[in-house]
């Protein structure tokens, strides 16, 4: 372990900072999705009438669930970027800051798939969503561009190895959403299928 | 007291992470709970007409209550179970996503119940309301399930006994909601005076 | 300074989680108050008539900027008692909470106020809110009666003058939100200038 | 480096500590912005209908982009501010709680602009959303003020430079504001494209 100069420390409790306020922003994205869900009010509705209102929520809760484990996915990929740096620049702020917009963001592409998903625009609804977490993927890719050009920004002990494989993660991301955005203008169903597989063959093995 | 490795104090701080992370999902439902209460605008309304329209809302308090409670103690649930914790894995990640993405969720069936718990669909939003919480026991279960059957994930210093004592805990929770959304089929009342019974107990004994 | 043990570190841990959790609820709370200002949509509207729209909306802004006043003095007044604990047990746990839901409500009684602040309902909406607020106060008296009837819950260092300073303030916030309610009874607008004038004199007295 | 007193360490983590609280109002109110966003539901709207509902959306997402920009940079000079503190006093208090509220209201204005940008009260609408970024470079310019005058606040070792550097800033932001509203009576759209170029100078060479 060597010694950490003050300015060294100055630079990763900065990092950290951001980090924290990051880390704000998906926490409340993610909770801010769930007011959006609820029954409207019906005056003496009756028990069997309550009932069939609150099955007709499943789109609703469906798209809540897609963009919960999303934006949580998306927060641990954002974690991991960020445990790889020492310190940030002004092309890091600007990168996270889009990428901090896009997720604050994510509750107005969700709704109109909630809203939409068992109606004629499914395929209109879905391609908005699908079309969103490509902007989201190219936010995080931008992000590592901007992190990776300038090995001064990396933490010690990061190896070429390292900064290759998250590389080739970032792109690969960046490459499933494209492919899952030109399935959702074939067949929308197929497309929100193909998601929810990434997410397991992610959760699964990464 | 033992000296700790570097990758020990690694994976210590990412449980933190994922606690504070957590704890932010906990504390914005239990607040944005509020933002669903309020009294309608009603152009020219006397005194007595307001008096009347916020005596009108009790139900809604009265979920808003219940609910806040309820959360507040599945937080110390939370912390109480992450206390035993030393690191985290993968299936304990997925099962926390489940637990927070309930959580987060929470504002839906309170709502519910503060519509309908003065109507003649009392029955329905009850056996709602109630068989959420249910859901939220199960992921508290499945959680500790996570974490107990890797004793490599526990902190160190964690005795048999006390892993008992969290598993008859847990099973208590969960047994304890699913009787009251069974009583809830028969009586909704009483399933909800029920549910009040068990925090009284909880917060005196426990 | 003497030296620590665990279990006095780990107690001093709890207590710090647990005013982290409230600083949210407070931090949350405030800041929601917001998204119930905005003026509504009026197609085709011109210049002046979105001029009158702004102009009309002072109510809400006055019981805005008078909740957020309030808010964030029970914040400051929170972290004050806080300071004086050393660990925490369940008494303090409960009364926190129901100081906890009060504050996560505070939304309620602000956008009554400001509703009908320019209306025949004044009175009551006047009288709803500074009522709201005798029962925060309350709450302080709980949790600070729940926290000074047991002195191994206080901080090394803590004399018996703080205890006694500290009781009195409670006392005379409670006091003061009392007379002042009483006085909403009477006429609503002298009410709510007295409750500005108490927050003048304890920003530059205290 | 030199030794710190206990008082100093305390007064250190209270600065702290306000500076959190402002974080999370200033994380909030970034992320509350977007629950103003969203598509209407219609029955049975077609794919073509979706398409065209969500390209009318575009004031409303410039108006959140303008905002969320504008409170990422507030955060930034906010923080920039508070590293020059050492700890804090009444005045730094209130001028601060001002900005906090000031910062916390910003969903008004953003909604205020989206709603407008497209109608005939974009003049009305631009002038308020300029305007109300006015008072926030008045409150930073105020805390600032309420900073500087009392040395024994300022971190050591900032020096005279710095402080001149830190007064000229906050008030080439308040002069920048000033103007920007200025000629948002004349020409809303080069008020709107002066506010963009002043964050791209702003985030390009400071």
């Amino acid at each position: 372990m060597h010694i950490t100069k003050p300015s060294e420390l100055e630079s990763q409790k900065e990092t950290l900072r951001i980090e924290t306020f990051s880390d704000g922003v998906f926490c409340i994205a993610v909770t801010l999705l769930s007011i959006e869900i609820g029954v409207e009010i019906h005056g003496g509705l009756s028990n069997a009438g309550l009932k069939e209102n609150l099955l007709e929520k499943w789109p609703i809760c469906l798209a809540f669930l897609i963009s919960f484990i999303n934006v949580l996915l998306a927060w641990m990929g954002h974690h991991g970027l960020f445990k790889l740096l020492r310190k940030t620049d002004n092309s890091i702020m600007i990168t996270n800051g889009l990428l901090l917009m896009l997720v604050a963001l994510v509750p107005f592409p969700t709704k109109t798939l909630g809203l939409y998903l068992n109606s004629d625009a499914l395929e209109t609804a879905t391609i908005f969503y699908t079309g969103y977490f490509v902007l989201v993927s190219l936010a995080f890719r931008l992000l590592w561009y901007a992190a990776a050009r300038n090995k001064s920004l990396l933490a010690d002990g990061i190896t070429h190895k390292q900064i290759k494989q998250t590389t080739r993660n970032e792109n690969i991301g960046l490459i499933c959403n494209t492919v899952i955005l030109a399935v959702a203008f074939i067949n929308p169903w197929i497309a929100l299928a193909l998601s929810f597989g990434m997410w397991v063959y992610w959760i699964v093995f990464a």
